[in-house]
C-alpha cells in the first residue's frame, strides 16, 4: 500500500554540460537587476566569472556580487540582506558550492524581512517563514549538497552555543536550477570525495527514510545508480571526464530532491550536531560516518526481526545495485547487505576520508555530540550507546 | 552518458486517500473567491459536492461552479473565461476527469486574456501563451490523463475541420495537485480501464521516448511498477479496493509528470488525430491501440540492428517488470519482449477494450487519420504503411 505523502514542487531544472550559458537568456526574463552570490576563487580562476560579467554588460543588466567563503552564519546573511534590502533586485543567482547556494537562498528570503534570520531558523527562532522571497537561481559548482533542489538553507554558528539549523519553506525551492557539470571539472579530489559522499549519504538516507515514498524511492535509486560507478573515478583517474562528472552532478541533484521530500537519517543528525560544535566540512562528516552508520542501521534492523524486514530489503537492494547484480533480494538478502557494507567501507578507504580526530574531535566530545544529535528519519531507533559507537569508530 | 535535459517544475503534490479535505485549508491561503470546475454527476451523487459547498460556506468563501461534460472545446473555454473575466477570482479548482482538469487549466489561463483560446493553441493559433494565469488546483477523479501534473490542456474541436491540440506553458502546471484515490472508487470498470490504459500508455510512451531522461525513466518505471498488478483488479474483482485504486492513482500521476518532461509516442499521435475526427474517448483510443503499437515499435527496432538495441533493452525491461522477473536484460531480451507484447495483448482482451470500429471508424478513414498523425517522440520512425497496419488491426 502506498502511504499518503506530499511532494513539494521542484525547481525548473536545466541540466547538462555547457548549460551555464542558458543563464544569459534567463536573467533578462526576471528583470535587469541581479545580485550574484559566489564563492571565493574557482569561478574567477577559470575565467567563468569574467564571461558572466561580460554578458551582463552586453545585456545591459545591472549586476553586483557578494562572496561567501564558508558555511553561512546568521550575521553574514543579515549583513547582506540589509545591504541589498533597499535595492530593487529582480533576481539573485548563486554560483558555487552548497554554502554559496544556501547563502543566496537565505539572502533571497531575508531581503523582504526586517529582522534577523535567527528569528526564523528551526529550533532557534520563534517566527515561521512565510515564503516571500526574491526569485532565486541556483547553479552548483560541486556535486554535493543538492541544495539547488531543496527548500532549506543550512545556517551555521560555530562554537560553544553553536548550531547548524535550517531556514525552511516550500517556496524557498530555487525557481530555476542550472546544473552544468563542466563547472565541477576543477573541483579537487578531496572536495569531490567529501561532496560526493554527502550526496550519496543523502540518497541513502532518503531511500531508507521513514518518510520515503515511491517517488523519492525511484529518484534516490536512480541517483545512486548513476553515482555508484563514478564517485571513485571522479576523485582519482577520471577527474576531467565530463561523463563521470555529469553522473555525479545528476546524483547530487537527485539527492536534493529526495532529501527535501523524504528527509534524512542519523548521519545528517551527526552532521548537524558536529557541524555546530566544530569547524569541519559538512561533506567530511557525512563521508567519514556513512559506512559505520549503515553498518549500525543494518545490525539494529536485523535485531528487530520481521519488523525490520522491509527496510533490510531496501538496504539489500542498494547492495545489489552496487554489485550490479539482479538476483532475488529475498533469497540473497544477507549477501547483498554484506556487499553494501563492504562497498561503503572500501569507498571510505579509497577516498581517504579524514577521521573526526583530524578536526580536533576526541573521545571526550562524544557525549555532548550524542546529546545534541537527532535521529531525523533514520529507519531504526538508535540509542546513545549506538550513536557513540558509530562516532568512536571514526575518531 | 546522461544527455542534457530540462525538467519542468511539478505541482505541489498531496497524495493519499482522504486528502481531498486538505482543500479546505488550502483554498483560504489563496483568497476567498473560488471557481470550481466539475463534471456532470458523480461528485454530486457521492455527496462529495455537498460537503465541499458546506465547507465553503463555513469558511466564508465565495464560490461558484461550472460543469464540463466532455472534452473541452474552444468555445466552452472562451465562454467560461469571458463569464468570469470580470470577477476577481483568487483560485480555480477542477475536480473531475481529464476533461474537467484540462477545462479548468485552460480557463485559468484564458481569464487574463481578451481573445479566443484558438489563438494560443499549438498548430492552430499564432500567439504564444505567456504563462499568466489564475492559480489553479487540480483534483482528479479518474486515474487516467495525469493532467494534474502536466503543463498542457488538450482542447478538442470535433468534425471535418476538427483538431485536438494543446494549450501549453511551463506555468500552466497546476499550483497544487490533490490526488485522493477515494474519489476514483466509484469510477465504473469501462472508464477505469480506458483511463488506466491511457496512463500506462503515457508511462510507456515517455519511458521509451526519444526525449526520455534519467528522471523521467525512474518515475515512469515506478509508475508502471505500481500499475501493472492493479489495473486488471481495479476493473474487475477489486473495484472498491482502496489499495488497488491508490496504486492506479499513483501511476496516473507519474504518467503526467513523465509525459510533461519526456513527451509521448505514436499512440498519442493517433489519439490526437483520431480525437479530432471522431467522438471517441481519449482513453479508448490509447487503450485499444497500445498493444499493437508496441508490437510494431519492437518489430521496427529489431530491424534497426545495433541502433535499435538501447530502446529494445528498455522495452525488455518493461517486459521483465510485467513478469516480475529480474533476469539479465541482455541475455533474456527476446523472452522479455515477448512477455511485454503478450501481457499488453491480454490486457486489451481482459479489459474488453472497444475497437475503433465501434465508434464508426472504417477502413476508408485510415488514410486521412495516418496523414494527420504525428510520430511525436516515438522511439522509432514509422511510415504510413506501418501506421495504417496498427490501425487496421484494431478496426
Amino acid at each position: 500500500m502506498i502511504l499518503p505523502f506530499e511532494f513539494a514542487s521542484i525547481p525548473k531544472i536545466i541540466f547538462g554540460p555547457g548549460k551555464l550559458s542558458d543563464l544569459f537568456n534567463i536573467i533578462p526574463s526576471f528583470g535587469n537587476n541581479v545580485l550574484f552570490v559566489i564563492g571565493e576563487s574557482s569561478l574567477k580562476k577559470s575565467g567563468t566569472w569574467e564571461k558572466i560579467i561580460e554578458n551582463m554588460e552586453t545585456l545591459g543588466i545591472t549586476s553586483s556580487h557578494v562572496s561567501v567563503s564558508s558555511e553561512p552564519s546568521p550575521s553574514l546573511v543579515d549583513e547582506y540582506a540589509m545591504q541589498y534590502r533597499r535595492e530593487s533586485l529582480d533576481v539573485i543567482v548563486s554560483i558555487g558550492g552548497g554554502s554559496v547556494i544556501d547563502a543566496g537562498k537565505a539572502i533571497s528570503a531575508m531581503i523582504p524581512k526586517q529582522d534577523s534570520i535567527k528569528n526564523y531558523l528551526e529550533g532557534v527562532g520563534t517566527k515561521k517563514p512565510d515564503g516571500e522571497k526574491i526569485p532565486f537561481i541556483a547553479i552548483p559548482t560541486t556535486s554535493g549538497t543538492g541544495s539547488e533542489a531543496t527548500k532549506n538553507a543550512v545556517i551555521s554558528q560555530v562554537g560553544e552555543d553553536g548550531f547548524k539549523k535550517s531556514l525552511r519553506h516550500d517556496n524557498y525551492i530555487p525557481n530555476i536550477a542550472i546544473i552544468d557539470p563542466e563547472l565541477t571539472l576543477s573541483c579537487p579530489p578531496s572536495i569531490t570525495a567529501a561532496c560526493g559522499m554527502d550526496a550519496f549519504t543523502q540518497l541513502y538516507g532518503s531511500y531508507v527514510s521513514t518518510k520515503a515514498n515511491p517517488m523519492t524511492d525511484a529518484l534516490a535509486y536512480s541517483g545512486m545508480k548513476y553515482m555508484k560507478d563514478n564517485l571513485i573515478p571522479a576523485c582519482t583517474n577520471a577527474q576531467d571526464n565530463i561523463k563521470v562528472r555529469t553522473a555525479l552532478a545528476y546524483g547530487s541533484l537527485m539527492s536534493g530532491i529526495t532529501l527535501a521530500n523524504a528527509g534524512l537519517g542519523i548521519v545528517h543528525g551527526f552532521a548537524s550536531s558536529i557541524g555546530g560544535l566544530f569547524e569541519i566540512p559538512h561533506g567530511v562528516v557525512c563521508g567519514t560516518l556513512l559506512a559505520e552508520a549503515v553498518n549500525m542501521n543494518i545490525e539494529k534492523l536485523k535485531e528487530m526481526g520481521e519488523k525490520g524486514k522491509e527496510s533490510l530489503k531496501k538496504h539489500a537492494k542498494i547492495g545489489a545495485l552496487l554489485a550490479n547484480e539482479s538476483g532475488s533480494i529475498d533469497t540473497e538478502m544477507l549477501k547483498y547487505l554484506e556487499i553494501l557494507i563492504t562497498n561503503l567501507d572500501n569507498w571510505t578507504k579509497t577516498l581517504h576520508l579524514e577521521s573526526l580526530g583530524k578536526y580536533g574531535i576526541t573521545e571526550d566530545d562524544i557525549d555532548k555530540i550524542v546529546e545534541l544529535t537527532g535521529l531525523k528519519n533514520n529507519p531504526v531507533k538508535l540509542n546513545s550507546k549506538d550513536m557513540a559507537e558509530i562516532l568512536k569508530k571514526r575518531l
